[in-house]
């Protein structure tokens, strides 16, 4: 099943996408719904940033090759993490498929992708097992985990670096029939592959952080856990388009402006 | 004004407290609100935490003394962070006033308060000057940045060492009326004086943090920014109570427990 947040009547709305048709319905995919009589063209529809979390959880360096590429650039020896240390990044910063990454004036040219595979916590979990650790997942979307790498090196917290405003889109929907093992990672940019990688190809998988995280902390409906990025991203600037697309789920695509252009 | 959350009828909801008695509105302080005619005795109702922000900041180091007692147990040179870089807490540790902290089972004993000054947004804003920043604060609450200190060091990011379920208190209300100039910070451990500051002796100050947080992102209503803490704090064991009292604010006390005693 593949659910949309989109904008109906200026209110932010769920609906079930079934080819091109977008049924809406009364409640949401968390908390519970029933489908109304209300059709639409998925063509008409706005897409919004399928949810808003409570908690906006990241893994950060999570696949092999990009923790030996992150390394090079800072001259240090490539060391994959020991464990599943989860991160944080922060709402402010979401938008929607579609809409405009515009990166800072004052940002200096190394501002980069990061194509990310995203799940979707559809249930109040604690203590779970790895066996258990995927039953309380609703569903799969896609992040770009947007980085201004001089901010990166330089600040204290990743605060501008990974949370200027616009910079971590997120979507295009929720899909709830995914097969992680098959899935593949594409980033295209202006229609050119750039990267790509087997999404599941992690240093710690999906149920071992869930199941990690949820020794210390609660996970809530509508929570969004980001499961990091493999190889070495490409530049962005001011007129690119950078699409992401996860076999399975769909592409997440945004024009990049600059800010003052 | 000093402004509570609380739960009326299962649900959450806005007052306004004078005196001893709280009048509940219709609204909340950031959207808009009028009074109702319901008033009850403060002693009578449940205190939530007085909001869940969209964004939750944290300051971090941010107070002199703090600093370079971090630094001395870390063995290095003290250096005071030399611009005003934002971190982030996680909405899933929140507590009220009131609620038990609880220490996960295999904490170590390093588990330790930080006493802080939390302002709460007001208004949507972005590039603030920082003559213009305090315009966008609401009020001001009081916030207790629980820390365990061996993950704080063995972990590759703060999510377990400061952010396990209940290691954030944060209320008891917001205070609109403050003067920040004039308060002092305190904190009680069972009764006992184990800390006192004056709340002012940031290193970097609210407006400056606020100005510099908004040339890059939007501060939205209902977003926390914790300030940081001064001194060095004890350690806090099953059975202790911790009180943090800022002067023309109140007093946020919590009592301390570990899990499965």
């Amino acid at each position: 099943m593949r659910w949309i947040r989109y904008e109906a009547n200026g209110q932010p709305v769920y609906g079930i996408v079934e080819g091109d048709t977008v049924t809406e319905v009364r409640g949401d995919p968390f908390a519970g719904y029933e489908k109304t009589a209300t059709r639409r063209p998925l063509s008409s529809v706005k897409l919004l940033v399928p949810v808003i979390p409570k908690t906006f959880y990241a893994a950060g360096l999570n696949y092999p090759e990009h923790v030996t590429e992150a390394a090079k650039k800072l001259g240090r020896e490539p060391e994959l993490p020991p464990y599943a240390d989860i991160g944080y990044r922060a709402n402010n910063a979401l938008i929607a498929h579609g809409e405009n990454i515009v990166i800072p004036k004052d940002a200096g040219e190394l501002v980069q992708y990061e194509a990310e595979l995203v799940a979707v916590i559809g249930k109040q979990a604690k203590y779970l097992s790895e066996n258990d650790a995927l039953s309380v997942v609703l569903g799969w979307t896609i992040g770009n985990d947007m980085s201004e790498r001089t901010w990166q090196r330089s600040d204290r917290t990743l605060w501008r670096a990974k949370n200027s405003d616009t910079f971590k889109p997120m979507g295009p929907w929720i899909e709830t029939d995914f097969d992680l093992d098959k899935a593949e990672t594409t980033v295209k940019v202006n229609g050119d592959i750039a990267d790509h990688f087997r999404t599941n190809n992690m240093v710690h998988g999906v149920a071992k952080f869930l199941s990690r995280m949820s020794q210390y902390l609660t996970l809530y409906p509508g929570d969004v856990v980001w499961m990091g990025t493999d190889g070495w991203p490409r530049n962005l600037k001011h007129g690119d388009t950078v699409e992401i697309e996860i076999t399975g789920i769909g592409t997440l695509s945004n024009p990049v402006v600059r800010e003052g252009r």
